[in-house]
């Protein structure tokens, strides 16, 4: 089987990626996530190229392709990042409570052939969210759990949260960060014309 | 606050309903589950209830509210509960596969009041659930894994299985077994009415 290496630190992605029975390896190199982007997929499927691209494999390591992924939350066009602080974590609770808005995961597959050449896959998957309205109450509950601080659009899908989610449209997986249903069927199709694979 | 009972030895609900930060008990006993209904909907109601119902609170406790729940999976309106072996969990996953089919859970709040009196909430619901085309060697290997033969429909949509699930629309925790942001919503409702909550 060809190599897989997930290019992201995050404990959620390498979760879900190996959740659905692949092996891989984490390799994570820092990249500037300053880009210019027309829209929110856009920019997820820069963003995760970035993080592909940051990770050369080493002499003699093809055939194997590396993954990157990016996350983001928008809402009404505007994205929501992770918050700097409790504030900005309330501020964006604020904009998310009861309406939707979209979760866009961006992710790169670049294939790393024995013959020197490399193949480039990046799509982008969106989840459309439904949150039920909050009391500012709830809000500060939430907040203090200490769950949006490290999360873009302040709020994490699989944890406390849930209570305040209504229903989702899409695969619940690129919400969490990696939609591993697409990646499978990608890297299947990979398989049926690489003949190393 | 009203003590709450959740009368189910699911791990899976237990985890949902402890995710989103409440405080429960858990309380079973053995329900005949050979019930008649017209439709899926009103079968996990009707389940949901005898599981809810088979629970007494204990003199003295009220308030209380005890929380039954049933899950099952249909599709073209035939309901599929847990396989019988693994090779009945090949028929299901071979219905299921390439399309899309409903996951119903009925839940039962059976509220005990300080009075004597009892309300009862009961509802269903509803996400449809979009598989991937699978081969017969995917079938067979996701059957090896022994993960489908506890589960109604023979897949569980949170482990190995989310290779093939393309996306949802609904509630995700519904299709796990307990549709927490609904539950949450209920409960805040009941506190509304109830001063001793």
């Amino acid at each position: 089987m060809k190599k897989l290496i997930l290019a992201s630190s995050s404990p959620r992605r390498r979760e879900l990626l190996g959740q659905i029975g692949l092996e891989f390896e984490i390799r994570t190199a820092d990249v500037d996530e300053h880009v210019a982007a027309s829209s929110p997929e856009e920019l997820v499927r820069k963003l995760s190229h970035l993080k592909a691209s940051a990770i050369r494999p080493e002499a003699g390591e093809a055939p194997v392709t590396v993954l990157g992924a990016d996350t983001i939350v928008a809402v009404d066009g505007t994205v929501l990042g992770k918050p700097a602080d409790p504030e900005d974590a309330k501020r964006m609770l604020r904009l998310l409570q009861g309406r939707s808005h979209e979760v866009y995961t961006g992710v790169t597959l670049l294939s790393y052939l024995t013959d020197g050449s490399c193949t480039c896959n990046t799509f982008a998957e969106e989840t459309k969210v439904f949150f039920a309205p909050m009391t500012e109450a709830e809000i500060e509950t939430y907040v203090a759990t200490g769950d949006p601080l490290d999360k873009a659009g302040a709020y994490g899908i699989q944890g406390f949260c849930a209570r305040y989610i209504t229903h989702i449209e899409g695969d619940y997986n690129n919400v969490v960060g990696l939609p591993v249903g697409r990646v499978y069927r990608e890297l299947k199709k990979e398989r049926a014309w690489d003949a190393e694979f």
